[in-house]
C-alpha cells in the first residue's frame, strides 16, 4: 500500500476513494480545532481550586515580604524554590515574572539588543547579528527575532536534539551568532528530548561571540504524557563544569500547569547575567504580582507537589496523543506519505508529510473544517524549505472531537500525495 | 519669627533650642518611614474582599472569553471600558498589561528605541535623543530615560504645571526632544493638578520631532485627599480638536486603588501608536493575566464603582495629609525656611526647604530615626541643583508615627536653616 511504490492506475483509484471520502466529510459542515498547543476545559477545570487558597482570610505576608503591597523586584522564595528544583539551578538563580514565559524571552532579548554583555557592544550596535534556530521549532520563538531584525539561520532537528556538528561550527566560526532557541524538553513541535550528549555538546560550546547566549525555554519541563517520561541532564551543571555558566538563560512557567492565562513564569542564569537583566527589570518594575505567586506556592506547595500534580494532566492528555498516534499509525504510515516522532511528553505531534504537501494538506483539512497550525510556522519567516511540516496540537479538542479531525487529516495527506504523485 | 530676619544672637539661640529638641528625638532610637508612596496596611485590607471574587465557583468565561486560556492581547472588554471613562478615551484606545503602570511606560520607552514611530527612524538610530522632565518629579520615570540615556532636560513646575512657555519654545525648536515625562494630575511629588489652560496647550504643541510623544501618567486620576478633588481636563479630546490625537501616551493602574502587588495597569493611546505597541506587544506576550482583570472588574464594577471605591482611600489619607500639612503650617511656615504645596489628592506633599539643605535634612532626619526619599530622588540623575526639594510621602504610617516623624522632619528642616544662616 506504499503509493511510492503504486502504478499510475493504482495512485488513480486510490485517489477516487480518497476524493470520495473527503466530500464526504466536507459535508459534515464541521468546524474543528488542532491549530494551538492550549490546554482544554477539562486541564483548566483540575485548577479551579487554586483560586481559592488566597483569598479574604489568607495572611499575605510570607517570609517578611507583604505580597498585597510594593516591593521585591525578583519574586517570593518559596516560587523560586520551587522553579530552582524543576531547572536544576539554585534559588539565587531563578528570577520570578509575570504570567508570560514569552515576555520574559522578549524582555531577555530586548535586553541584549541594547546592553552589552560579557564586555562586548549591545547587540543593535554590532549590526548584523544572527541567531540560529532548530526546526521545525517554536513561531513565537521565530517572532522575537524577527521583530528586533535579527537574521535567522536554520538548524535540523534530529532525534537527539539540533544538529550539534553544524551548531559547534557556525557558533565557534562566526562571531555574529549570538544565540539559538531551545526547547530541549519535549520540543516544540518534534516532541524530542535533547540527549545527554546534545546538552553536554551545549555546554561545551566556545563560541566565537562572547556574547552568545544560549535560549533555553524548558516550557514542557515536567509535561509527560507517558509512563517513561524523558530526562533531561542539567544544562547549568553541565555548563558550570566547562565554566560555561554565562551561556544559558532558562525559561518555564505554569501556564500548561495551572492556567495560561493566569500562571507565574520565570527565568533562570548565572549571576552575571542576572545582574544584566536585574539591572533592566529594576527600571522596569516595581515587582510583578506577588499574589498569583502566594497563590501558586500554596496550591502547589513545591517541586514534589508540581510533578505530582502534571499527572492530572497526563491522564488526559495521553489519550488524546495516542488518538493522534494510532490515526497516523494505521491510516498513513503503510502509505509511506509522512513521517513523525513519537513524543512521550508536550503538547505537540510533528508530522512531516510528502514534501511540498504540507500547505496543501492544510488547505484541505481547512476546507473540511479541521483547523490546523498554518504551514510554514514551524520555520523561520513562515517559510519551510520543503513544504512538508505540520504542527498537530492535540490537547484542545475532547477525544471524540479528534478521532474526527484525525481521519479527515489522514485522507487530507494522503489525498494531497496523491494529487503530487499523479501530477 | 523669621529666620531670614533674625540676628546671629536670635540665630544661636534657637539653635539651642533645636538641637536640644533634636537630640531628645534622637535619644528615642525611632524607626518611621516616610519614604516611599505605598498604601498603607490598613488601604490594603479594604480591598481583601476582592480576593474571594474569582473563586473555583466563578464563570470564568466572559464575553466569549476563557479569561483562564490564552487568547486576548489587550485586555477584557470591562476592564477596557472601565479605564477609558477613567481616562477620557474610547475602550478601543485602550490596552490593559499586567500589574505595573512602570512596566506599560518602560515597553513603550523601549519600543520607540527600537521602532520607528511617524515615519522616522528609531530613537536609538537617530542619536542623541532627549526628554524634556519636569522637576521636582518621579525618580522611576527619569529613570527609564536614563536607563536608554536618553538626555534629561530640567522643566520648572509651576502651581499650574510644566512652565510651558519653556515646553513649547523647546519642543518647536530642538527636533532631538521626543517626549516628555507628565503625572497630570495629584503630580509626583508636588501635587499639582495641570490647569486647563496647561492642558491645551499640551494638546496645542507643535513639536519639531514628528516622533514627540507625552507620557501622560495619571497614576492619581481618582485618588482625592480632600472633599475638594481637582479636575483634569480631556487631553485626549483637546489633542484630537487639534489634530495631535498621536501625542499622548496615557497610563494608570490600581496599585493604589487595589493591590500594589497585584494590581491591573493599562495605556491608552491613538490608533497609530496602538497600531505600533500592538505590532510589539504581540511579539511580546500571548496575552496579560485575565483572571486578575475579571477579578477587579467583578469587584469594582466600572468606572463609577471605581470612583465610589476611592472615598474608602480617601477616609484613610485625609488625616495624614492633615497632619502633615498642620505641622508645616504650625512649625514652619512662620520661619520662612520653606515652601510646600497643598495638594488636593495624590500621594505626596513636596516641600522646598533652604536652598543647600536638603540633602542636611534628610541626614539629620534619618540619624534621627526618619526615613525620607532620598534628597536629590525628584531630579533627573539624582540632581537637585538647588538641593532644595524634599518629598514627604504620607500614607504608610499610621498617624501617630506621622506626627512624630513630623516632629522630627520640622525640627531637622529649622535646624539645617540655622546651620546654614549662621555659616
Amino acid at each position: 500500500m506504499n503509493y511510492l511504490q503504486m502504478s499510475k492506475e493504482e495512485l488513480l483509484s486510490e485517489k477516487n476513494v480518497l476524493e470520495a471520502k473527503y466530500s464526504e466529510y466536507k459535508g459534515e459542515g464541521l468546524c474543528l480545532n488542532m491549530a494551538r498547543g492550549k490546554p482544554s476545559a477539562e486541564q483548566l477545570a483540575v485548577s479551579k481550586p487554586m483560586l481559592d487558597v488566597v483569598n479574604s482570610d489568607t495572611e499575605c505576608t510570607v517570609d517578611g515580604i507583604d505580597c498585597l503591597n510594593y516591593g521585591v523586584l525578583d519574586g517570593i522564595p518559596s516560587v523560586k524554590k520551587m522553579f530552582a528544583d524543576i531547572l536544576d539551578v539554585t534559588p539565587d538563580e531563578v528570577f520570578v515574572g509575570g504570567n508570560s514565559s514569552l515576555n520574559l524571552m522578549f524582555d531577555t532579548i530586548s535586553c541584549f539588543m541594547t546592553t552589552g554583555i560579557s564586555g562586548c557592544e549591545p547587540w543593535i550596535k554590532q549590526g548584523g547579528v544572527k541567531f540560529l534556530c532548530p526546526v521545525p521549532g517554536y513561531d513565537r520563538h521565530f517572532g522575537i527575532t524577527e521583530y528586533y531584525g535579527i537574521e535567522m539561520i536554520n538548524v535540523p532537528m534530529t532525534s537527539e536534539g539540533p544538529d550539534m556538528d553544524m551548531v559547534e561550527k557556525l557558533v565557534s566560526e562566526d562571531e555574529k551568532i549570538k544565540g539559538i532557541w531551545c526547547v530541549p524538553k519535549y520540543s516544540n513541535p518534534t516532541g524530542v528530548t535533547f540527549s545527554d550528549e546534545t546538552v553536554r555538546r551545549f555546554a561545551r560550546l566556545k563560541p566565537a561571540a562572547p556574547d552568545f547566549r544560549i535560549m533555553w525555554d524548558n516550557a514542557y519541563a515536567i509535561h509527560d504524557v507517558t509512563d517513561n517520561g524523558d530526562k533531561l541532564l542539567s544544562l547549568m551543571d553541565e555548563c558550570k563544569k566547562n565554566g560555561n555558566e554565562d551561556l544559558p538563560i532558562m525559561f518555564a512557567s505554569t501556564s500548561k500547569i495551572t492556567f495560561p492565562g493566569a500562571g507565574v513564569a520565570v527565568f533562570a542564569c548565572s549571576e552575571n547575567n542576572m545582574k544584566v537583566l536585574k539591572k533592566r527589570y529594576n527600571f522596569q518594575t516595581i515587582g510583578f504580582d506577588k499574589i498569583n505567586m502566594l497563590r501558586h506556592a500554596l496550591y502547589l506547595k513545591d517541586s514534589n507537589g508540581l510533578i505530582e500534580y502534571m499527572k492530572k494532566h497526563k491522564a488526559m492528555l495521553a489519550p488524546k496523543f495516542e488518538c493522534v498516534l494510532s490515526y497516523l499509525d494505521s491510516e498513513v504510515k503503510d502509505t509511506g506519505t509522512a513521517k513523525w516522532e513519537t513524543p512521550n511528553g508536550g503538547y505537540f505531534v510533528s508530522v512531516d508529510v510528502m514534501d511540498g504537501t504540507a500547505k496543501e494538506v492544510v488547505r484541505l483539512c481547512s476546507e473540511a473544517g479541521v483547523v490546523l497550525t498554518g504551514a510554514g510556522a514551524t520555520y523561520p519567516y513562515g517559510k519551510d524549505p520543503k513544504d512538508s511540516n505540520i504542527r498537530i496540537a492535540p490537547s484542545f479538542p475532547s477525544v471524540e472531537e479528534l478521532e474526527k479531525a484525525m481521519q479527515i487529516f489522514c485522507v487530507c495527506v494522503k489525498l494531497a500525495a496523491v494529487n503530487k504523485l499523479i501530477a
